[in-house]
């Protein structure tokens, strides 16, 4: 009985919808550009802020709320927070890399037909949240964890999700409305590309390199990369071609 | 030639890939019993942290390490961390809220074949990091969708991930050998599972209530549920049943 369980728990997923979720992690972009004009369904929409919805939530807390934005005059608001923030941080680099950080597009925020702020309320099913005692971010963790959701939803459907992270919060805050209690945590900008690229922008561009799976981890402590209880593992990150 | 393009998108995903990835979402659990004996083949946690290592990251820093352990000894110290944090966190509710809590099942710690504790590490490609500048969290949350991701997949592979955070940082930071600056995020563990519950089980155990999809959607501004640009899709999160 026990046996079955088991076979039957690793077929849970059949090969094509296991390659489904891969696909999409591995396809997923921040977007920036390329958004078309076509407008996103209701139904999509629905859809994916329900992935989102679907979380895991510390103390099952659902700290999370959605802000839908299409209004023009909210848009150009966020965007003149982000040049100004855009051209302050600049300011904390030299060139050549200054130049190259200007030259970048890094926001679809006036292209993207949906905005999308995401917000943290800790106030929500509080004060006492199971598991958020000991480590009170744990809240704001799952409101990340929502975001993910949301992006693999969308990358599915075809469309494209952009996180501006290039902005202010207190104008964030002030545009939309925000009680003081609340934290946005993401600013995203989601709408139909023409193209998903195959890289990350920043590593096309050369701005810096993707790490291999093997420089990221570690066994039993910090930095030990040579743990003898885990030699095999080792021997897969290290040379197996997907992982380098 | 552009509504070829946008065709062969919005067929990019067949619909059983797509159905793995909502499934995967939908289906996910915090685990924290029924994990079985069975090792996690290296195969398949190679892959599961690769897919957590090709999450976003504010900047392209891929600012986060995972420790995978296995030491009996490691796990006996967080086991301690953590009894030790649930009984102080009770002290800060009242009966019968507080013997309901303690009576709840919160961790797989020792019975859980593999633990992982997932790390942020804001040096890393510092200290100048795209995006990272007007909002410091950022570099936390690109490693929260990290987890969200790993969890997706372990989710596919039919192995289940239980996130304690229910303990002391100080203790893990001690144990684990973090330097000063490194963040831990999260402490995970992870097993194959003879069952995932069809809901969480706080749900179950009616701590508290699942929201509906229509109780965390605005529109436009904080608390604007009526927002009369966005009636039709008010109207599919308020009558549609899988939305309730």
């Amino acid at each position: 009985m026990k046996v079955e369980r088991k076979v039957k728990m690793a077929e849970e997923f059949t090969s094509e919808e296991k390659t489904g979720l891969y696909k999409a992690i591995h396809s997923r972009r921040d977007v920036r550009s390329h958004f078309t004009s076509r407008l996103i369904e209701d139904e999509i929409l629905s859809k994916i802020l329900n992935a989102a919805h679907h979380a895991p939530s510390v103390g099952f807390s659902q700290p999370w709320n959605f802000i839908l934005i299409k209004d023009s005059q909210t848009k150009a608001r966020i965007k003149e927070s982000f040049e100004k923030e855009k051209e302050s941080s600049s300011q904390l680099i030299e060139d050549p890399k200054r130049s190259k950080y200007l030259s970048f597009k890094l926001e679809g925020i006036l292209e993207s037909p949906v905005n999308l702020c995401v917000t943290y309320d800790p106030s929500k099913f509080g004060p006492f949240v199971i598991g958020r005692s000991s480590i009170p971010e744990a809240g704001l963790y799952s409101v990340c964890c929502a975001i993910q959701n949301l992006w693999l939803a969308a990358r599915t459907e075809g469309v494209g999700l952009g996180w501006v992270s290039i902005l202010s919060n207190d104008v964030l805050k002030e545009v939309l409305n925000l009680p003081n209690h609340v934290i946005p945590v993401a600013y995203l900008c989601l709408g139909y590309v023409d193209e998903f690229a195959t890289k990350p922008d920043l590593e096309t561009a050369g701005w810096l390199p993707r790490l291999g799976l093997k420089d990221v981890i570690f066994f039993e402590k910090w930095e030990d990369k040579e743990n003898l209880s885990w030699k095999n593992i080792q021997n897969i990150i290290k040379t197996n071609p997907d992982y380098a």
